[in-house]
Parts: structure tokens; C-alpha cells; sequence
């Protein structure tokens, strides 16, 4: 297992091609698989204007930071308007989605435990 | 255990006083004591101009992303230029630090698996 500090955009982008999801990257900024990271795995999402994330829910959670843009954040039937700085926590089995509301990426940190 | 979404700026902020740390404050953003996150936890440091983090290791990883400011990561026995946008894997039981080198606050996450 060996350290690493890189710029995230040296990271290849992939679509999210999930039902559901709209304009939609992502990086995998440091995982188990490329990284050996042990425990969780750390993504970045690149959201187009007017796209979103599946309106979706799961058994394990997400911890998100925004870093650029503005949007909304679903999460347990509540909207929350979000934009640079925002963290949200969404725990196990709750519904939750991203929107991006602006003219700009919305981008993201969203941190999710290893399976 | 509840979503949240909220500015990092609304979450209290705390001076570092473990040794051979200097000008760094931290925000515990999302953990399992005041969330429930079940498995890791996210915090916001924030580096004063020719301040420090510990040169230290432990047996927990560091999964880091740079939000703001300039600096050096040492990692592994390598100095590494930092910015915003830039990554960081700290894996378990590697020697590392970080300074800030810039005249502006360092502001960086870091996370960190439950103990």
C-alpha cells in the first residue's frame, strides 16, 4: 500500500450510467482497489447543469462535500439547497438524490465505506 | 441516527494541542459520536500561514483532499507541493505531516476510519 498526493483531474472520469442518473462523472479519487485503502473509498462526482444523481437508497451511508456549484440535496423527504462548502451526512436506507439547480458543475466529494 | 446539510462553517471549530502541531484548528464534520456515521468520519483542518500537523504515524489511514490554500504533504519520506484540488492516501503507519507554505489559511478534509 503506498501513499499518493495527486490533482484530482489526473484521476480518470467514467459516466454513471446507474438508472436514474443524468449528466453524471466520476472519479475515483482513492479506493481498495487502486489505492488498498482499508476501510472507505473517496469519489469525486462532476454533475452537468440540470443533471442529477438516481433517486435511489442503500444499506450503506455517504459523506459529502461540496466543493463547487449550487444544487439540491434530497434526504429523508427534505430539500436542502446546497453550493460550495455544504456537507451532508446521509445515513443507511434513507432515499436521497443530487440535483444541480445552477449554470455551473456541481462537484462533489461523496465518501462511502468499502463492501 | 439523521441526515444533515449544513455549511462547515456552522460546525464549532477546535485549536489542535497535540504536540508539534501549530496554528491548526479542526471541525469535526461528520462523526460517529455526534452522527452516527457508522464507519468514518470527516474533518475540516484548518493551517495557519507557517503553521503544522504533527509529524507523526498511526495505524489508521488518512484519505485527504485539499480545499484550499498552499502547502507541502510529507509523506513516505517525499515532500509533495500541494493545492487546492490535490489528493492525498495516507496509509496506515507511514510517517506524515503537513505544512502550510502559502500566506492564506490551509483548509483541507481529512478523514479517518472509527476507532
Amino acid at each position: 500500500m503506498e501513499s499518493k498526493a495527486i490533482h484530482y483531474k489526473r484521476v480518470p472520469k467514467s459516466q454513471v450510467k446507474e438508472a436514474g442518473a443524468k449528466g453524471v462523472q466520476i472519479r475515483w479519487l482513492i479506493n481498495k482497489e487502486n489505492d488498498g485503502a482499508p476501510n472507505f473509498a473517496m469519489r469525486l462526482f462532476e454533475v452537468e447543469p440540470d443533471g442529477y444523481t438516481p433517486r435511489h437508497s442503500h444499506d450503506w451511508e455517504h459523506e459529502v462535500f461540496i466543493l463547487e456549484g449550487e444544487g439540491i440535496a434530497f434526504c429523508s423527504g427534505t430539500e436542502t439547497q446546497i453550493k460550495s462548502g455544504f456537507v451532508v451526512f446521509v445515513p443507511p436506507n434513507i432515499e436521497h438524490y443530487f440535483r444541480n439547480t445552477g449554470k455551473r458543475i456541481l462537484r462533489f466529494l461523496c465518501l462511502i465505506p468499502n463492501k
